[in-house]
């Protein structure tokens, strides 16, 4: 195939390769050449060993040769964030108290890919164990700015066509924002749709798995392939995940139905992101119902911060006991904070966040998503010294909502701004379609 | 939907449900009527609640009904062998060893079924330990006569339409044979398409998961529900798994090639047997090519059983030791034989079945398929013993390659048996399209 590769979707490039038009290698290589060219500035990789890489590829187009079984994402490169366990690659959770650490299993997650086929590129930097001291990698807009995070290292990955698709995680927005932020695409799919079997627990009631990439049918493609049920996350349920691929390739029987909130935290939107989202309502039309916000939908952000602060204190206590380990101070305050909260005060956060679940559901049966800011606005100057704030993705993912960032505004430095859509609880490919409509109004209505 | 449901196949029951033609309580309660009135008789179950299966299928219906996610075998109704490691109901393997027991997790398979929308309807009866020693299971098509074994309980209980899919495994020929015998179609996909992950361990080097229905497609649909890459079973491949349901759809490109050895144990087939894979070879004319049979071939009956007699003592004499076991003769005659083996000779035994590998590999470069007996003719009477005579099984099974047993041939007392047909090692989809292809041609021979 001519032209550059690494502009081709992950769902062609996928097709090309196994209908043989395309070599694994070739594609890899020309990945491998634009990290080549660029990480040097983005650093977005923790870990990545070409020779590994390529050995892959050949392996996938020997499979493919041999007449033998493809996969989803046969022979495509995929980019992990550095919590998710790997058997042959470090994982070490942007650390130095897990420096040259190697997993002795594989994440579940990781078992899947395999199963499609996918060639695992290699671990993308995270902020120190997911939470929010950064790491040094840059945005691919703009070298002076933050990627945001925690899934830094991915989102840049897939933002600078390192990868055509990568895999994070987010508790507050830590795939959102970082999507946001890069202008990727990006999606975190109902709570329990992907496994975190093998991924460093930081919350257990809020860690989510989501993913990367430049279009919505690759966000979709990445998901399907991931997704399983894993009776060893607590999250995990035993059913059939909704078809995300099918959903984006779905036309909706009727033009969807869009509601927006008007939530008091919105003041925070920087003006041109809010002019922004304005427009998108205007060209949206009748489909869009605004709503003042519901009182209870307000105080949910504290709730978040309740159960995240309690768990996290938790969990990494463990790892301090353990290693002895220096934390930054962002991960120190966080612990503080956690230990000051009592049991009855977690105990009522988490009862808030089950009834939050049954807010939410009671509005599914009007409407097919709901609309909102991805970012506050642009990516923030490294010299903030922050990866920028999860307040608007903090709620949904609370109660668990699949969530989209679609990069369709620019702010007033010419950087990306992402719009989000959440949709209904295990219904994620009717966001899929949803958006996949959104895309298309949108386009038309900016002929 | 009208009409015995019972005969629906399982392809057809699984897309009624998820267009709402057909609730899977409704499919569910058909089945457990059939139960309710051949149970007595056959004896297929070790463990059977019927409230909890209706209440999986209700569940089933709820999902569907709500707008979830379905999948590809929604709301339909699977038998489970019962060495398959299940949570939520007992697994007791056979034997007063394990009676009560309720394994803590699911095998990785199961979670595979959740995946894919399934219903366990219970477990299957199966011999001692997946060994020799008989279930007090009887063959539906002759209360007098054995199903076969070690999946006596799989076979039966798809034959008798007690449901339209089972699970079952095969160390020697556990699967193919209780197919021949109960007239089902049985397959035994490649070794490591299927994790083992949760089942009993008997032989890790021969121990293969095989699946029954009354269908290839059903087969089919079944094998790529359960498939996935495992780390923890040493057997199972990091490689996408053939596609089982789109091999039974596709048409050869031209008319398959197809080979038949002429092994000297052939000389145990019953004459009726004889005669009737005679019929279908002249019926298949020059697609058929008949090779005397290489003289590592015939040996490698004795490989199989020297690696099968060595592990199986090692891994039962675990079991002997932490419970005191009573166990059948069979077993102890195993156990005996299995301890005289020195090292030395299994470790020959194993090298011997790598090359087997190779020999077969070169094979199918020529041939889409072995054409084999599946069992040395009808089902045995209960008197007898015995499950049977797994010799047509063993080499197949030894070399992990996939075997597929069609009801093609009726003996001279009017029972089912089994034609096999043997494919190349992860090209399970091409065997599935050349036996559809088989049974097509063979259709229209006899029309």
């Amino acid at each position: 195939m001519k032209g550059d590769l690494t502009l081709l979707p992950a769902v062609e490039a996928a097709g090309a390769i196994r209908d043989g038009r395309l070599m694994s290698e070739a594609l890899v290589a020309a990945y491998l050449k634009r990290i080549d060219e660029t990480e040097g500035t983005i650093k977005a990789w923790a870990h990545l060993d070409p020779d590994e890489a390529l050995a892959q590829a050949r392996e996938a187009d020997r499979i493919r040769k041999a007449g033998h079984a493809t996969g989803a994402l046969h022979g495509v490169p995929v980019g992990l964030k550095d919590i998710i366990d790997t058997a042959h690659m470090p994982t070490e959770r942007g650390t130095p108290i897990f420096k040259g650490r190697t997993p002795d299993a594989d994440a579940r997650m990781v078992e899947r890919l395999y199963d499609a086929g996918a060639v695992i590129m290699g671990k993308t930097k995270t902020t120190e164990l997911g939470y929010l001291h950064p790491t040094d990698t840059t945005n691919p807009h703009d070298p002076a700015r933050t990627p945001a995070g925690s899934s830094s290292g991915s989102a840049a990955a897939v933002a600078a066509r390192h990868v055509p698709l990568a895999v994070g995680t987010q508790t507050g927005g830590s795939v959102i924002r970082p999507a946001s932020f890069c202008g990727t695409f990006g999606f975190k799919p109902t709570r329990g749709v992907i496994s975190r079997g093998g991924v460093l627990r930081t919350s257990v009631s809020l860690d989510q798995i989501g993913v990367f990439a430049n279009t919505l049918e690759d966000i979709a493609l990445l998901t399907d392939a991931l997704g399983c049920y894993d009776q060893r996350d607590p999250t995990s349920f035993a059913r059939p995940r909704p078809a995300m691929l099918d959903g984006a390739r779905a036309e909706p029987p009727a033009g969807p139905d869009i509601a927006w909130f008007d939530l008091p935290f919105y003041d925070r939107l920087d003006p041109e992101t809010a002019a922004g989202l304005e427009q998108v309502i205007e060209a949206l039309g009748d489909r869009v119902e605004r709503f003042p916000a519901a009182p209870q939908l307000a105080g949910l952000t504290d709730v978040h911060k309740t159960i995240y602060d309690y768990e996290i204190a938790g969990n990494i206590a463990l790892i301090e006991a353990d290693y002895g380990a220096p934390l930054s101070p962002e991960m120190t305050d966080a612990i503080k904070r956690g230990r000051a909260i009592t049991k009855d005060q977690y105990e009522d956060a988490m009862a808030v966040k089950e009834s939050a679940n049954a807010f939410f559901e009671k509005h599914f049966h009007d409407f097919d998503a709901i609309l909102a800011p991805s970012a506050t606005g642009e990516a923030l100057p490294l010299t903030a010294g922050s990866t920028g704030d999860a307040i608007y993705c903090t709620i949904w993912t609370l109660a668990g909502l699949p969530c989209l960032s679609l990069p369709l505004l620019v702010g007033e430095n010419g950087l990306p701004i992402g719009v989000q859509l959440i949709g209904s609880v295990e219904k994620d490919d009717r966001l899929m379609r949803t958006a996949a409509w959104m895309l298309r109004a949108l386009a038309e209505e900016g002929e």
